[in-house]
């Protein structure tokens, strides 16, 4: 990358300070770093080469896109990018760019957390607890539990590396439909979802937010689930019909579900979910382990030193399938999320 | 074995049924089954020439002592035998064998649910559920971080293959320190354990309990942890001074800790443990797993058959020990717990 000293805009909100490896990357990477909110995006894009979306929840970029005259980049610290996408950034040359890898290992971790406290009824001892109230129950061994992952991207694939290190039975959906996928073994398809749940003591959800996989959990799928399986999502909360789960586990046609993310973030107070029975819910924290902001920021410094030295950047986005596409992209697998 | 027909007495309890599994096993190998309750013990003692303690809480043993006249003998159906251990029972010839090996899984199962419930922040997330309230929070890495396990047994070394295997960096706590364990590496002192607590983030004891082990995680072994830590107690009760414990999680000097057994089960309702600030309860129910009773009395028919073939019992406790000692017992390590 040559050519004048560039501007990189950093998209931040009231309250997110922007990252402190900032002004060192600025000086010795030779760019002008401009940090702006949501509102003074639009002045600030006119002439700027490259935005990090510090705020990586904000959807201004869409609102300023026709001040963007000259940008080549937008770096997104965040996996996934369905709040970010839209018609005309798919349509230009802009290149953009996630925080890939970051979150693979703590969203795992995450997920085996919720498998184990389902199997061994943390939460219910917990409710036994608050009344005082000793009652031993018998709970279930993980090892040799069923596991389908939705979602064949770097998380999913970490989160099926993870479980089979504790000696859990994994198998993945994805695009297409294989036998000898190196981290799942079985790969069936995700648009076939429903014939394959009922394989399942937990089913997890992993995919990024696409058309796709919009609604993907859905009335059907829980009705072929196990009623004393789990769910997981730790995707996108449009990728799970709340409607659907509320009424399955009301029914008691499924035993219990571990959700980190929600169709409306923050749940509203009123929501029916907070108290649906055997439903967890947590405030979509499941990758946010201590330092995770560190890890987002010297990520994009990584991938700013790669841009002004000319050479290709980490984690770049297909905009129109909506993921970094993975080891199987060539055949159309479901990517990261 | 040989000679005449022998006679078998089984202790079970009121409301526990003795295993369906006993009658077909006294068909197939020619002895006769009696299964009492513990006021009958005394009664049926007389000539019997093994004990099945099928309620394996029980300490009618010692009471009924003396009539044991040709007892050879004891199975209990559980990993701990502290329970039944006396002075007499130790000086007699009596085998006792345990359920060594059955509990070990499921245990290293719940010490891992317990430290990545506690590294996730699930209970906290599960009183936030109950306020309706959203609250985004940092979580933590498992994946390296350090777990000291008090015990060398068997399940002390399943909880440390388990921990590996996700990441945990691990180390053994026994009667001789050594760095060459092939499940721990190294091994400290647990008579030295206020000097290495201070190493980890997580403190589990499985130790069985002994005149050695009571008592072993006290105010001063609290103390020199760090302020970050947990300690879980999957052992027994006993091993860990409840008044010490309370008094470090109130003062904030500990973060938290998971109990599965206390001096007194059940935990008496009016007992401050139930309220204690980050303590996790559970009703002794670690390695209870679906079919645990079908495992115990499966393993009491494979011992059966091999003591009337005249071969090598399994699970041979020492009983001047209190355990069944390891790979390591000449040289005096814990055994299983």
């Amino acid at each position: 990358m040559t050519g004048p000293r560039p501007r990189v805009v950093v998209l931040t909100a009231p309250g997110l300070a922007a990252p402190s490896q900032l002004d060192a990357a600025a000086a010795e990477l030779d760019v002008e770093v401009e940090v702006v909110q949501a509102e003074e995006l639009a002045r600030a894009l006119p002439g700027a080469r490259a935005l990090f979306l510090w705020d990586f929840f904000s959807a201004a970029v869409q609102d300023a896109w026709p001040a963007a005259d000259v940008l080549e980049w937008i770096h997104v610290a965040a996996a996934g990018v369905d709040s970010l996408l839209f018609e005309d950034l798919r349509r230009s040359d802009v290149t953009v760019t996630n925080a890939h890898g970051v979150f693979d290992r703590p969203i795992a971790e995450f997920v085996l957390a919720s498998i184990l406290a389902h199997a061994k009824r943390l939460h219910e001892s917990m409710r036994l607890q608050r009344e005082h109230e000793w009652a031993h129950r018998e709970t279930t061994r993980v090892q040799g539990q069923r596991v389908l992952v939705v979602g064949t991207g770097g998380i999913g694939r970490e989160i099926a590396r993870l479980l089979r290190a504790v000696g859990c039975e994994v198998r993945g959906a994805g695009r297409r439909e294989r036998e000898d996928d190196p981290d799942f073994g079985t790969v069936v398809r995700s648009d076939e979802l429903a014939e394959h749940v009922g394989w399942a003591d937990h089913v997890v959800n992993a995919t990024p937010l696409t058309p796709q996989t919009r609604g993907l959990l859905d009335g059907a799928v829980f009705a072929a689930m196990r009623p004393e399986a789990h769910v997981v999502n730790i995707g996108r909360g449009a990728s799970l019909v709340e409607a659907d789960l509320l009424a399955a586990l009301r029914e008691g046609r499924l035993a219990g579900a571990s959700l980190d993310v929600f169709g409306t973030e923050p749940l509203p107070d009123d929501s029916p979910l907070w108290d649906a029975p055997g439903l967890v819910a947590s405030a979509h924290l499941s990758g946010d382990v201590v330092g995770w902001r560190d890890r987002l920021a010297e990520q994009f410094v990584a991938n700013l030193r790669r841009w002004r030295a000319g050479e290709p950047l980490t984690g770049v986005v297909d905009t129109r399938l909506g993921y970094v596409p993975g080891r199987d992209s060539g055949s159309g697998s479901e990517g990261a999320s």
